[in-house]
């Protein structure tokens, strides 16, 4: 099965080869894996940036831990949760399915409105965690696709999100920095590409009941 | 692009057909999918449960708003994500690390320390918030290990966490029921199946900086 062959092969890369770039054409699949990747009634509440300026990277390093894949990775994903609910991001997704599905928006009306009680009840905290989540699955998605890809990828938590929100200029755009992945290709003495995969057991991790 | 294809294929199923099940075959390769997850640290702070009782769907289905998925798909994954912190949950896999790379645990201290370090230091809301987000990657690979085996898949949020908690003797345990998935095949006049998928557009979603 070919996921799990890919989900064998990756590995969390420490060091990137700084010298290999990924192609458009590899980032483009990788893009389209995050885009077409669920979230909660489809509204995808994330942006996602891809940090390519060199000066930004350098920037970004100190904030994340001084972790190298930051500035030697090929590309830097950094996944953007919205952080606060406004009715504009229901009517755009409800406006889109609508023209796409061939729909009056009006027949879609009973729909937004129950999506936009359900959004309306998060406290400001819970709806920043809530969409924070949903970048999680698009992170896997950009993950299977690297790997199917034979693109080396790292997800990474170890970053102040304050500071790449400073950086990012994210506030303003009522974005905040939720997880990060830096896309590439790995170096020939990166000795983590040599240590056996560690994972629970069937039966530590599951339960059949 | 395998993933791509997989990903296009997939919907979020309304309606199930309850007669069909899913086979242990491939129910294994879902597992091993979610098993291979990247998590954070590598520490899998969760737990799967797969319920199959009937009685026990029966109990879940009010406690998720009603939805049919719940009882009239083939299986059902409820992520568990644990709540708590304990140092034994970096021993175990500082522990699993070691034998599996034939390592003597005693030289890889250093890290756990540092692993333990930045686990205390969260607080018990962002402790359970940190390994909730985890399990959407799990959640992911799931969605995409069923769609290459043209499985069907419902990603669901929309329980009450607290009555899952309790019906399925989650908190003694220190787990928190996280998000779920009812995986089956689709019922033929599931009308979901027919609409265009609505994803944002590349310029929406994306921007290169």
């Amino acid at each position: 099965m070919e996921l799990l062959d890919n989900l064998n092969w990756r590995y969390a890369t420490k060091k990137f080869d700084a010298t290999k770039k990924v192609s458009t054409a590899d980032l483009d699949k990788i893009k389209e894996a995050v885009r077409l990747s669920a979230s909660s009634y489809g509204l995808q509440l994330f942006k996602v940036l891809i940090v390519d300026t060199a000066e930004l990277r350098e920037k970004l390093e100190p904030a994340s831990w001084g972790q190298k894949q930051i500035t030697e990775a090929s590309h830097l994903f950094v996944f953007c949760n919205y952080s606060n609910y406004e009715e504009s991001q229901v009517d755009e997704y409800v406006g889109l399915k609508a023209s796409l599905n061939g729909l009056n928006p009006e027949g879609l009306k009973g729909y937004a409105d129950f999506v936009k009680g359900a959004l309306s009840n998060h406290s400001e905290e819970s709806y920043k965690v809530w969409t924070a989540k949903q970048t999680y699955i698009a992170l896997g998605n950009l993950m299977a696709a690297c790997a199917e890809l034979k693109i080396d990828s790292t997800p990474m938590e170890g970053f102040v999100p304050e500071q790449y929100n400073e950086i990012l200029g994210l506030s303003e755009k009522g974005l905040n920095a939720a997880v990060v992945a830096a896309v590439g290709y790995r170096s020939e003495d990166d000795a983590t590409q040599h240590a056996k995969k560690v994972r629970k057991s069937n039966e530590d991790l599951f339960e059949v009941i």
